[in-house]
């Protein structure tokens, strides 16, 4: 029985999949782009009800859509399907639920909905995406588009007081920041984790401080990173940063110093944590979970520690003395909907 | 080319030392317990340059040593070999010495004094251990006992103004202090980073933070661990201590939080560190190489990360309004013996 087990396990092991000796970390950024408008022009027009989002909570590009949804109050048109934490080579499941199936989509793998759009798909079968339900394929795993899609192509679903997350008179700003963000930080933290050698490690450690650097000035003198109001800048910076001294700091060795070090970048990170719509969406259980048991090639024994203590995330962050105003002529979003809570004590409760 | 290597690598790897899967890690303290003695017992009379100290500079253990000898100002009746920081199955070499030899033993290997001991032997290879210069033969791995017999059997040999590290009026106290260290800190650290299962791991984690508070609440009132003087048990505590934020925090998952946030404990370690005969021989680039190399059982990449900052180490620490004399009736000892200092850049600075 153990050795069918043990052999089962390296059949479908995660290792050599994320670190190639000698070697830089390059992500694959081909995802599957037909986009859901309006006009329908890819096929897949703005409907509610037809379409399901799959996002692990654990994922940080997932966390982007789970914020955004909960922020433009796109509950109600757009459902939720949400992967346990941790997966082998075949990517991710729906452990969570009941029969280990997505109850509404009836699959056991995102897989088989990749599947279903293109039969022996053979690229990354990431979250987030968006499932068609009444075919039950993906429609788009292409993350950047999908929340800017969320803010311009939904707004007929948008709440009432749903905030400008893309404010056209900061767009060009918003564009070079989102590019920066993305490829020094929210990406720079995996460049540094998945290095192939010292010297890639050590080049990618220097970039992801410079572009922190740069970002801790940025934040001394405003409260948000583009205008006076939280954008999706904020939330594309935010997922990375609440996983920073939980996963990237031991795990991926960015360890010149925690978030927690950084006077103005933990200050912006606590003050979006606790700010209707962002911390409500992170377990910190499943983020660790993910990324030290999926990530063989770095922590074989897959251990996940236990710190650090969470509670931090809820302490005073003074960062309304900058001003601004949070959701700009919005308002904030009201309760989680049920059933969408994240687990008690996987919070920073 | 690359293939031999690759199989010379891995006739000799570390994988599976460290980490035995489903276990809690047990260390073996079975060392060879011959003394160097005034009255020459054992066979082994103390003696002006006779024996040399073998003490790597990355290993905390033989750290102890390094220390001791120097607060004692042992340096000139008692050399010192120092093997480089990493190495493989086969342990410790002296690779940073010209000709990858110890000048004065004349071995690449240090195994090679213990098999000169006992022919084939079986047990580990470990640091401190001091060798018979005339045999070439080790005397004695028995970490704890060489730094106590440095005190007691070595007094002829002290330098003027050397301190009483084993003050009799608290030698009870100090024996219970030192077995809650050994057990719970020194080793604690390793119970952490090389469990075998999450079990072990969360168990071991908890005895850790369990002694970390004990040691911030006493440190909270009295400026060092025993009485007001400097005594065995703070040396015995600080290089455990001044390795936490550099390898145990990310490397062992010590990671309830860093050193440098528990104020007394930090304020603690600082003012040792700064304190002549401690931060002088501690070289953090060696430390880091040792334990992020030598590990494949838990850091398979080999990767060595760059943070954290060390220069944190030389800030105030304010621990003089506690009172206390470091050295009690003794002075500090001098500067560092020429040849024995850390390379430039390897320390706080």
């Amino acid at each position: 029985m153990a050795n069918a087990a043990d052999q089962a396990a390296s059949e479908y092991s995660t290792k050599g999949a994320y670190v190639s000796g000698g070697q830089e970390y390059t992500r694959d950024t081909n995802y599957i782009e037909t986009r859901i408008t309006r006009d329908g022009r890819d096929g897949y027009p703005v409907e509610a009800g037809r379409y399901r989002l799959i996002a692990a909570r654990a994922c940080p590009w997932a966390n982007r859509t789970i914020i955004v949804r909960r922020l433009l109050g796109l509950e109600e048109a757009i459902s939720l399907g949400m992967p346990g934490p941790t997966h082998d080579s075949r990517s991710w499941t729906f452990d969570l639920d009941p029969d280990g199936k997505d109850p509404v989509l009836g699959i056991e793998r995102l897989q088989e909905a990749f599947f279903r759009r293109t039969p022996g798909y053979s690229r990354g079968i990431t979250v987030p995406a968006v499932v068609d339900i009444p075919s039950g394929a993906v429609v788009t795993n292409n993350f950047p588009q999908i929340t800017e899609d969320f803010s311009s192509e939904w707004v007929d679903f948008h709440r009432d007081g749903a905030p400008d997350l893309w404010p056209a008179e900061h767009l060009e700003e918003m564009r070079e920041v989102n590019k920066r963000v993305f490829t020094e930080v929210n990406n720079g933290v995996y460049r540094c984790g998945f290095a192939g050698s010292q010297e890639a490690y050590d080049a990618a450690y220097d970039r992801l401080w410079t572009a922190m650097d740069w970002l801790e000035d940025r934040l001394a003198t405003q409260r948000y990173l583009i205008g006076d109001t939280i954008t999706e800048a904020d939330v594309r910076l935010f997922t990375t940063l609440v996983r920073f001294d939980a996963v990237y700091h031991g795990h991926f060795k960015c360890n010149r110093n925690k978030l927690s070090e950084m006077p103005n970048l933990w200050g912006y990170a606590r003050d979006l944590f606790q700010t209707p719509g962002f911390g409500d969406t992170v377990d910190f259980v499943q983020i660790k979970q993910h990324y030290y048991i999926v990530h063989e090639d770095i922590n074989p024994t897959g251990i996940v520690p236990k710190g650090p203590d969470n509670s931090v995330w809820l302490t005073e962050h003074g960062r309304e003395a900058l001003g601004g105003r949070p959701f700009g002529n919005g308002t904030a979003p009201g309760p989680v909907r049920p059933g969408e809570e994240v687990a008690p004590g996987h919070g920073a409760e």
